[in-house]
């Protein structure tokens, strides 16, 4: 199974970070190519890539900080500083988890008295590969939860793993069939899954973020798969607005609900605990450069 | 209380019908000045006007019929051509029961032998006499149910009896505060709902239509009002997509929700006898122009 570039959409190559421009999609594919981990914080401020990416972004940005000054005497806390900018630059996403993680490592690579360049990389490396393990194996279980002729609402994106799931379906021989929401104010939904699942011959109805109770009452809908910015102890997920409810309307209609998550460090207790990033109004307001709003509101 | 321009967007004036063009608010308050019935029929068509426009485009249409061939001889006959264009223009608003209406006016007619002109011309100006007292009584009732300090919440447009029932509720005392959704895929909220309470001088905050749960998960709403474009003898309403997950939520949060709505004649009996119109694509996947989604969606 190929990997979906929204699977995998930043890595580290020549000394710079590649950071796939979601912005840009579908009607480009490019990427941003960051020559120091200022560029990728600023990338991920900007929403130039989202979800998992920032995941990747994160450790990659590390990964890049770690490489330039690998002789520096206080590599230490260079690194603490790309966290805490990273940690600084939107909330909602685990960094701080992550953070939390790397100063294990940090803790753990002074009481050994290792090369703290060496072990850092080296846990980097370790922990991005066990995540992509993960992934594909969960990706692998929930191809194997969807029936033949489901039909499959989804909203957002799930950073190319609804792809993967829907192809791993196909060569079981079930025949699937997507319904995706715009998922306003972004459109991740239209630009992204729409984009994605077309792209890999799916049958794709875009519905706005409006009718999702009306082709639930319809019976259109056989499950609902969505992803996850970040979960709690108590099974708790925090993810795009729209997706509370999403979970709402499949109550209403006893409509089975997936939600891939994992656990990338500590977990917050419950979903209130999760902080939720307020992004500025004018991503709302404005749609390429064009007002929909009256001013004031 | 002042009239709003969206009460009554539609009226017959020197020979023509004099139509607001709701599709240019809130950048330019414009009104289409049709000569003919047919061009009234059109503006209906391509949603120029909406919601109770579209009963006064109706009856408007039938009226600048009527003055054109008032000397005719098939008179009947054009005005059940004219009828039969409205139904076909579009479906889900109560054509076929004013229709039904009208036809009992020209049966009346020729039974007691009546001038068709006249009686006809009489009934309609008396019909939208009544129809304009009933939506100012009601008006009124649902300002008196509205409490100090509410936070209500709405979806598309009223056709300016928010801003009435908010102008009321204000010159009563009571302080309150608009939550209005952006309605996808024309905006309603947005252009015509946050335009008209924001010019009226009260505070909205608009949402995308995935932030209800949200909002009312958090005590930001009291109550939700919303209009209808037709009801059923049942109590079933059809008005535009998304109120049906609006209602869904409030039931979830148990929010009070209240739909303006009135018989405009003869009712079916359940909501799923009302046709529902589905509009063509390309209002939902282009805006001004511009492309949202991938092709073959």
């Amino acid at each position: 199974l190929k990997e979906p570039i929204l699977f995998w959409p930043v890595f580290l190559k020549k000394n710079q970070v590649f950071i796939l421009d979601e912005t840009l999609l579908p009607a480009k594919v490019s990427y941003i190519k960051a020559k120091n981990y200022h560029e990728v914080v600023r990338a991920v401020k900007e929403m130039k890539t989202r979800a998992f990416g920032q995941v990747l972004a994160f450790f990659n940005g590390a990964l890049l900080a770690l490489e330039q000054n690998k002789n520096k005497k206080n590599l230490e806390n260079i690194l603490k500083k790309v966290m805490s900018d990273f940690c600084n630059s939107r909330p909602t996403l685990p960094f701080g988890a992550f953070r939390h993680l790397v100063n294990s490592w940090i803790e753990k690579a002074k009481e050994k008295n290792l090369d703290l360049y060496a072990f850092i990389k080296k846990n980097i490396l370790g922990f991005l590969e066990n995540t992509k393990n993960i992934a594909l194996k969960r990706v692998q279980e929930v191809s194997e939860i969807i029936e033949n002729n489901d039909a499959i609402l989804t909203h957002c994106n799930i950073s190319g793993q609804l792809v993967m799931i829907a192809q791993l379906a196909r060569a079981q021989g079930k025949k699937i069939n997507f319904f995706v929401t715009e998922t306003r104010p972004y459109f991740q939904g239209s630009r992204l899954s729409a984009w994605e699942l077309k792209k890999a011959g799916f049958d794709v109805t875009l519905i706005c973020d409006n009718m999702i109770a009306k082709v639930m009452s319809e019976g259109k809908i056989d499950k609902v798969i969505v992803g996850s910015d970040h979960c709690a102890e108590n099974g708790d997920i925090a993810n795009k607005i729209g997706t509370y409810q999403l979970a709402v309307c499949a109550k209403e209609f006893d409509i089975p609900f997936y939600c891939l998550t994992q656990s990338l460090g500590k977990l917050p207790k419950i979903g209130a605990d999760i902080p939720i990033e307020i992004r500025p109004e004018k991503e709302f307001l404005f749609y390429k450069n064009k007002r929909f709003a009256p001013r004031g509101t």
